[in-house]
């Protein structure tokens, strides 16, 4: 019997015991990702995680940056997803060394997959050091902000055509992020879009976090996000 | 030390201890999934999970589908979300009730909140059943997928400006689903989408799979997926 709602169907009650397994698992993760910033730091890259939910453009993103950063810094790529190795074959093609990380049904990348995704990748390169690491996240805009995988900084993108209504929506995301990416911005003409608004409801949950608009297809707003990833790798290397 | 790379970093191997945890978990999910579809049965009302990542064209589906249905059938809905009860609201406005079911940053709905934002539903109609319950779940291509509600049938949608490669991408979500619905169909010119190639990939994954073209902007599809609807629930009813 269900005392919740007196309707005579059993069901369960578990959300204390899911909430304390939840805590184990995540605190565990923070060891692993505390683990992975020395690594990166004893090895002076720069990491960015990067989430969205699937389609929001991080691939073509990645793309675009590879290549206008390649020639300054040497970049290599981690990218996580359920299944398929698409992306990463994307990524090799811009001449970057890239790992796939497939979680087998996981909804996220952890720390620890991430760490060994980033020996394989120090591996391929025979000794050469990295300076910028992009970690490409599952697709997903709920499970990977309770994650930190031992990044530097955390973005976000938004594409227009997913609506102006996400932030207040999957405000966790927005709240752990350093930089929200609204993409695909040549299609705001085709949606009713409010950038004034994502913009507004954003800062309200993060006042610090730094908002770029930007289309891959225009160039709208990259130049911008290269300054911002220049400036932050700049400020990293200088501590 | 870390055996798996010897790095000489700390680090967790808790896949295994993981997998245990969200086998009982779904378990009880499973058993209160049961209790759900009894229930749903026994008041004759037939269920629909609708499944998408953020932004997919889940509530204007729903807004369409209550315009056209609503005048022949008692339709109700159960909106998941993590935060607000923005889309309650907008289903409101099409005059049909609406439950919010808010996670508080669960990453999908499961089976004893629908089970209980199922009462609230019949509770506010005084006694009038319904024909139809709607429930969408919570933006995310993942983890719904994972979580039998108790519905009779399941859909997902995917957006034109997602990208055609998703179902290889998410496979599990298109082979539990009963229906996937291609939006925003009127966007296709504007990218590089593969309306042949996305139906053979998902076809490949689920060869059952009822795939709908959809646009809430032009109309297109809208006829065959009311049409679908409505086979669905006639040969519920039948049984």
């Amino acid at each position: 019997m269900c005392d919740a709602c007196g309707c005579g169907h059993d069901h369960i009650h578990k959300e204390t015991k899911t909430i304390d397994v939840n805590q184990s698992l995540l605190k565990a993760n923070e060891e692993a990702a505390a683990g992975n910033r020395r690594h990166f730091d004893e090895d002076g890259v720069f990491a960015i995680n990067i989430i969205s939910a699937p389609g929001s453009g991080k691939t073509t993103l990645l793309e675009k940056t590879i290549e206008a950063l390649k020639d300054e810094l040497k970049i290599g790529v981690l990218e996580g997803d359920i299944e398929t190795d698409l992306d990463a074959e994307r990524i090799r093609k811009k001449g970057v060394p890239a790992v796939q990380l497939t979680t087998g049904g996981a909804c996220h990348l952890d720390s620890v997959l991430v760490h060994k995704g980033f020996h394989l990748l120090e591996h391929s390169l025979n000794g050469e050091g990295l300076d910028l690491l992009f970690i490409e996240n599952v697709g997903n805009l709920v499970c990977p902000s309770f994650f930190d995988l031992g990044e530097h900084i955390r973005v976000v993108l938004i594409s227009v055509p997913e609506g102006h209504d996400k932030p207040l929506k999957y405000p966790k995301v927005i709240k752990t992020s350093h930089a929200l990416i609204i993409s695909k911005s040549d299609l705001v003409q085709y949606f009713d879009f409010d950038i004034e608004k994502i913009k507004k409801d954003a800062l309200s949950l993060n006042p610090s976090l730094k908002i770029f608009v930007t289309s891959a297809k225009t160039g709208e707003g990259l130049d911008e996000w290269m300054g911002y990833v220049r400036s932050k790798l700049k400020y990293q290397k200088s501590k």
